[in-house]
């Protein structure tokens, strides 16, 4: 094959983007690419003249186990948004001459929203520039919201630690005897999927948690204090799973809420709490039953040591995919996409799409999937499939093994 | 034997304590009991008439496997503190009597101080009243905070699960190419044995975290400040482990210093959450760096889903052990414990002791283990062998199966 490969990696963690990042990789050299360089801190990074030779790095076997074990980015990351090429075409130009440089053939970018913008803006640039070097992403985010995919890798992994930590702490929740309410604040500005796998808990063997808030749908506070009451005199202690983006009628954030009566920090700044944290001290004042917030924060976009392993296999193949359109089929400016053929029994197809049709569009929960304080079982059929599985870590003295450059 | 036997779990969860309970079910069965009977939250629940017929609940071998990967208290828990028989007799009278009434011989309370404290006063009337019944302690607390024992059961699995989810989250913080700190506040008020674990997470494949702060050691807020600085100098990001109950020269709480009204619990505890959050603030105003505060929460001590093994084995002899000493040799008044006879290879044996001893007396982290920024090596080889195995959930269509009531 003509041409050697480089690969990206972009935007916020997930447990799985390493996993793509071996797809690439493997079905690079599978396919007879004499070097593979990986650019270090994604486009932001290359551009600074950062990248390794990822042969040298991933000389064993061993080492795909444990790129797929690995949380975060092996190669670094960024958040940079390429500048129009008209604006500044000597950002572009110095970009192509290290490509030409390294005899760069095809070029892969694992990221999100923000990655395929630079997949699309070097794709035209390319054009322009009459380059043969083809450029396809492959996506990445726990949130879930990319256009045009069924879902994205990272999401199945992170739904799967949500929903078994949401589990765990119901058990927590319900053994005093005493009302108590629990606020889980979970990931998702805007999109409300990670929330939604709260309703994964629900089982024959746990009751699960009482309500669940997205963001897709407005959040009424008075209403919200009612059901707590209600759910706490019927059954003593509530658990609610709550989208950190959830958002008053008039488009405020709930956190937003708290300013008026935020504690002060060292400089006289108010210190901006979460719409959970709000919302505990909201019902200890208002309704005097003990409450209490907890933030899975970003652990919930790391906790490899419980990845889905139907996640971790997807994020591989939508890397080779993309090695696979590029290398043999020569497309270029596209994005690769899992088609959901069946859910039952649950089976997906890989293709690409053009990355001109993808870049900046957010996709949310459907509002028919939102109930006033749940999701549907339409929602609930959606996620299940994609948590399923577990990759055991390797162990070593008691914690997962993990690869590093 | 003559009698049955009643177990009962108090006191905050762990990850472990239904092992326990599985421990004194079993051997309690294995040395011919004919009924074990279960308090429903403890002896609060049971001065209720709250109990129920165990026999009756766990019918299948699959129970006691489910019980040892289920967390929280299945029976449920309480936090109360028996009043001195001298200032209720009438207490006393109508738990002795129930006793008598399920023809009670043998009685096992899972918990940590405060449980043992109940242990201690209940044998102590046993003895006014010259009753027969064998009261014996099982230790339980992720704080490790009992004296006489080497380790508490739960303090193993929590450790497990802080270390592992700290190396991840060093995945997490070191992608990026911008300078940024993040604090995570570990459980801890007294005691820093949680915190302490963090230290497990350095070795060939991870960097580990750069700071341990535990509350035995003042914590000096310019003296952070600076290594922060230091730090993110040196390495460009940087990740601190810091117990919440961390304190100043003058005995305040750091978290103290966001506010000076921090709420106080039904205990008259003041609410510790918050510390990592000020210093976040602090970085943020005083530096100009980006910084992130994160609280791993409640989760640390229910996260069954990667406890560990030993810790699963030794909550369930430290079960079986009570009811031994109970039945067979006939000690009252007794907790069990565990001492470590030798570290390399590591090996336990199990005995009991005086409750009078053992009640109230809170253990911390020796002073000499404890660097002004980390930990020592003594401490490192005093925890390591707590965290060694895993026993995989038993899977359910994506998520771990528990046992509940």
């Amino acid at each position: 094959m003509k041409g050697n490969v480089i690969v990206g990696q972009s935007g916020g963690p997930t447990c799985v983007i390493n996993s793509s990042l071996a797809g690439v990789y493997r079905a690079a050299k599978d396919l007879g690419i004499e070097r593979v360089y990986g650019m270090l801190h994604g486009i932001k990074g290359f551009i600074n003249n950062e990248y390794i030779l990822l042969d040298e790095k991933l000389p064993y076997n061993i080492d795909i186990d444990l790129l797929k074990r690995t949380p975060a980015s092996y190669l670094g990351s960024c958040r940079y948004k390429l500048p129009e090429m008209t604006d500044d075409p000597e950002v572009y130009r110095k970009i192509f001459a290290r490509l030409e440089e390294l005899e760069v053939g095809y070029f892969f970018y694992i990221g999100g929203n923000d990655s395929m913008d630079t997949i699309k803006k070097l794709r035209d640039y390319a054009e322009s520039v009459n380059s043969e070097i083809r450029f396809v992403g492959v996506p990445k985010t726990i949130d879930n919201d990319l256009a045009m995919t069924d879902h994205t890798p990272g999401f199945g992994s992170a739904a799967k630690y949500i929903a078994t930590t949401l589990k765990e702490l119901v058990c927590d929740c319900r053994i005093y005897d005493c009302p108590a309410v629990t606020i889980v604040e979970i990931m998702g500005r805007n999109a409300g999927w990670l929330t939604a796998s709260a309703a994964l808990v629900r089982g024959e063997d746990c009751e699960g948690v009482d309500m669940i808030f997205l963001p897709e749908k407005v959040f009424d506070v008075d209403y919200f204090m009612n059901r707590v009451k209600e759910t706490v005199e019927k059954k003593r202690y509530c658990v609610v799973a709550l989208s950190e983006g959830v958002k008053l009628s008039d488009g405020r954030f709930v956190c937003e809420l708290a300013s008026d009566n935020a504690a002060v920090d060292a400089f006289g700044h108010k210190m901006m709490s979460g719409s959970a944290k709000y919302l505990e001290n909201l019902i200890r004042g208002k309704l005097g039953i003990k409450a209490r917030a907890i933030e899975i924060s970003t652990l919930q976009r790391c906790a490899s040591h419980f990845a889905s392993l139907t996640d971790i296999e997807e994020a591989y193949d939508c890397g080779a995919t993309a090695v696979k359109a590029a290398v043999e089929d020569r497309e270029t400016g596209r994005v690769v996409c899992m088609n959901r053929i069946s859910n039952v029994p649950y089976k997906i197809t890989y293709s690409t799409q053009d990355v001109h049709t993808i870049a900046n569009v957010e996709k949310n929960v459907p509002l028919e999937w939102i109930t006033e304080d749940y999701i549907t079982e339409d929602a609930i059929h959606y996620i299940r499939p994609l948590i399923q599985g577990e990759l055991n870590p390797i162990m070593n003295d008691g914690l997962p093994r993990q690869i590093r450059l």
